[in-house]
């Protein structure tokens, strides 16, 4: 089968570089919130997101039963930090919010550096970095720091505070739907929980809103839904209060990762050949830029661990570039600003808007005139000279009526013809302007 | 799997030489009529085979509704020139027939060269020939030259003569049916509508006829039907008229094009996995000379795309050699008797024959002692003393017996045991012959 | 798929060594009994046998059908030689019993050597070497001997006895049944009409019986069916007596040739991807020592012709080292004690318990909480501290918990996730434990 050039993602209203520029400037402003699984982090996050897009926040009361879990307490944490016996905080919080571990109890103690060792978490091979823990489910405290900094600590005692507290609160997150000509829907997830790193995830957040910002001007065949909830617990949440949106999911993705300097990695669906995995490679197939890589479902890594469970067993995937855990930087002090780029983040872009775009528009047709050809040329569809070759337009044409019995979509008679999908969708649409091919659903 | 050199095909009656010799004579008989979707040329052909084979003529009148299509006024041509200042004929139709584009509507006029150019066809790259142009479904006139002619034409004035008519008539179409002992069909197909093209399609009318009349010698299982009729409008006129025959056609093939140098091409039917494409396929695997080229579906090409249209979907594929349009001399009047050749005839004929023995030879059989083996010995079907090997024959009857489950064909189990289907079928033939198998059909 | 070294095998109670020496004592002992479909060599061999395992022994009367058999008259042979002028025994069934045709009439005669010549067996290639012959069902008589001898005979008459009777009375064979949790059973069949061959099949049968002998001593989950019987005519008249014990085998291997000095072959089930060929397959893939081969099926060989013809279609593979008729002492007087090794056995035997152990671990489980991942934390079967990786363990668990919807086992995880079915099928009794995974049998 050949491999034509895919069409370029001209739909986009905005030029390239500004929503680049954009995308930038958004996770400028996410960067520093102290998100976690709950609590203030995650509503100013959502606020932010909520000026660009339409937002409906949801807040579930601590203790909610969640399917095997439930909805833990809510946490705030107001300030943390080591003193040493001279006073001088050699661990704050106020530096950087990764310096406590996510969910600490209080603690104000004054301990030797053997009993505080335990409670401190660094990274031997990355002297200079900071690295990200939590201890969301079970009720401890501790630090993280850089190597050098623990290294340099002296025998004595150092005075502890963590000023947190875990209340009765709520679980927060937020939809933006986007009604569609169908109640079928596209459901797109994206992660809140992490604090100041910014590939993972803010970049998540932040295309997903710029995203769900463009597809607000466009007519849409299904309704679009775009989910900001924390990770695990906050899939788990939405679904067990969504089970009837569930059941309408034709086709969803992850997103989490897009500025890093890696080429794209998809990872399909637990189902394996659900469309959106066929479409999503399709594309990527045909992306410029280095060679994407398409991974099986494991299970393990992301939020498609809940919504690739058993019992949904949703045809989702999760789009990303570098995966979780598979760059230096993951779940460290190093994930900042520097380490994306605004180029990665406009490419990451133009593939999900064009990802979106065939996601609406495959769908599988149906013949009305099935037996042999019908007459192209009296409805001034094909050339009228005989003895020659079928044009690109011509052939398309050809292909969608022979194919469309109701069993294959426009994305497999692309694949199968080797035509470009814009062609097939263009020459789709002429037939179905003259009833040749009617959508049965 | 091993594949052993295929039984040479003993089965033709004829000598091989005698064959290519009457095909080449049928297709000098054949070459000069002037045959269009209409008309004379049609009839004469036609008359001509049907001095060999017992045909049934169809004459279906213009304006008869065909699905999406109608049957077109009947064209009658009886000449065209175009005549330059001196008087001189520069261009005319007694000297080729493709000199006038096929269905042209009457003309008399004068014209200056720069008005008559859009209406003359000429091949650039190849400035002695002259191509093959139809304009069938617009009324329009033109002209078909070498490029060399026009290259030479001088401005000035030309008359301009075509002597034709589109009237009320018929379009013809031939049927030599050849009863077998079921009612279940192969359907044969070769268009008839090409004037003076020898491998297209004289060569293919040739040979049609020819195993016509051999197949009419011999025993047959299946009931064959060969179909003359013009391309498109011709197979889709003769599916319109008998729909009851399509739903008892179990194998088919389109025939075209087998005196041309090249190595033969096999078109896979819509389904893609008939048994037409695994007997093809699995003979051309097995013959000699160059490797035959498998292709598979698209729609476009010959009738092919109307019988596996997605109304019908019929078990067909396309058999040639060289396909349509991937030689220079495709429509062109460099198409001659001189481009074929008695050999590649003989081969296309052999192949055919071949084809159509396992076509007829192939089915599901079942065994009817299908708990262990059934005891050959006593049959005198196997070795009497034991602790040596199995012969060939012997590994047929135990491979038949095993697979033979109602599910797998005679072919399947050539395949899957490695040995040839000419030992598998009169291995069969042994253990039909003492109830061990049986066709259940 | 990363396939990560088997975990060793463990499981034997008996060390390796003294495993391989009761297989060589007990194969010694079974060697020199003169063997053939019925009679008392194959007594005496099921006796010995019932020594060391509980057997059932059932005797089915000479001319009882079996389905297009019957059990042949009973052989039994006590002396058979060829004497020459002088008197001297040249041919002499005393000294090794292959040297009379297997299952040969009486005959008492003086032959001219011309007339002798059509009744001796040799091979010509091997002249030191007696092959094997028998002649079950066919009443004529033969000897076998070295070609060496056959050429040393001088023209002359020679004296022939063969002191045979073939008298109505019984086929002989013993089962021996493993109960256990579940009344589905798992099949072992081992032939024993063999005469003095050791490897086939002293090498099988003593194989067989030394592995019921550990089974007997474990906790069962199927029900273990060992059946040692004559080849063919043995089978049949197993299956034809027990249809309704047929209809509850889930998995089965006949076993046959595991002393010789070559690498294991497997030989899959006429279905291809039975559990049984998945397993085995898998097991040998990880299996140090040379490359095994995995062969489709095909309906010649040893009795898994019968247990795969189509009315029982068993999902039985047949295991064994170098296939029959693929070493040349194979069927000959060269298949000794020699030929075979302890540590070949060994090897037979580990194999063997480390098939039988995962067929009997391997099951469909279901998650009892399949909406989202349940909570392993709460459960102590997951870390604590978020933010980090996860082990070898938690990945198998999560796997588990994924894909286990009642239509994938245990083995179909460990390879889909790459991780030992060992590991694979502990955690699964983690899960088990706690009520997240149960078997819905």
């Amino acid at each position: 089968m050949v491999s034509p050039a895919v069409s370029p993602v001209t739909a986009i209203e905005d030029s390239s570089a500004a929503v680049g520029d954009a995308l930038m400037a958004l996770i400028a402003r996410l960067y520093p919130l102290p998100r976690s699984l709950t609590g203030r982090g995650v509503r100013e996050t959502l606020a932010i997101l909520g000026e660009l897009i339409p937002l409906t926040l949801s807040e579930v009361p601590s203790g909610s039963p969640v399917y095997d879990w439930e909805v833990p307490k809510e946490w705030t944490i107001r300030d943390a930090y080591i003193k040493d016996a001279s006073g001088r905080r050699i661990v704050d919080y106020r530096e950087h919010n990764i310096h406590v571990v996510g969910y600490s109890v209080p603690v104000r103690a004054t301990l030797d550096l053997e009993d505080l060792r335990p409670h401190l978490h660094t990274l031997p091979d990355r002297p200079d970095w900071i690295p990200y823990r939590t201890t969301y489910w079970k009720e401890t405290w501790g630090f993280c720091l850089s190597h050098r900094t623990l290294e340099s600590l002296k025998p004595g005692s150092y005075e502890v505070v963590v000023d947190s507290s875990l209340t009765d609160g709520a679980l927060t997150y937020a939809e933006c739907v986007l009604p569609g000509a169908t109640t079928d829907e596209v459901l797109l997830f994206t992660h809140t929980c992490h604090p100041s790193l910014c590939n993972d995830n803010c970049s998540g957040m932040a295309l997903a809103t710029l995203v769900a910002q463009a597809l607000a001007q466009r007519p849409r065949r299904y309704t679009y839904r775009f989910v900001f909830a924390p990770g695990t617990i906050g899939s788990l949440t939405w679904l067990s209060r969504n089970e009837d949106t569930v059941s309408r999911v034709r086709h969803g993705l992850v997103l989490t990762g897009f500025g890093d300097p890696g080429p794209f990695t998809y990872k399909r669906s637990r189902r394996g050949d659900a469309p959106i995995d066929h479409i999503v490679e399709y594309l990527l197939e045909r992306t410029d830029g280095p060679k994407a890589n398409i991974v099986d479902f494991s299970p393990y890594g992301y939020d498609e661990r809940q919504f690739c469970s058993p019992g949904f067993n949703l045809p989702m995937g999760r789009l990303s570039r570098t995966p979780y855990g598979c760059y230096p930087q993951y779940h460290t002090s190093a994930d900042t600003l520097s380490f994306i780029s605004k180029e990665q983040l406009e490419g990451a872009y133009a593939l999900l808007m064009r990802i979106l775009e065939v996601v609406d528009a495959d769908r599988k047709l149906v013949n009305t005139c099935p037996k042999g050809e019908p007459r192209l040329g009296k409805r001034g569809l094909f050339r009228s000279t005989g003895g020659t070759g079928v044009s690109n337009r011509e052939e398309a044409m050809l292909w969608l009526l022979n194919q469309s019995d109701g069993e294959r979509s426009l994305l497999d008679i692309a694949k199968r013809s080797g035509l470009d999908f814009t062609l097939i969708k263009s020459s789709a649409d002429s037939l179905m302007d003259c009833g040749l091919l009617v959508d049965p659903a």
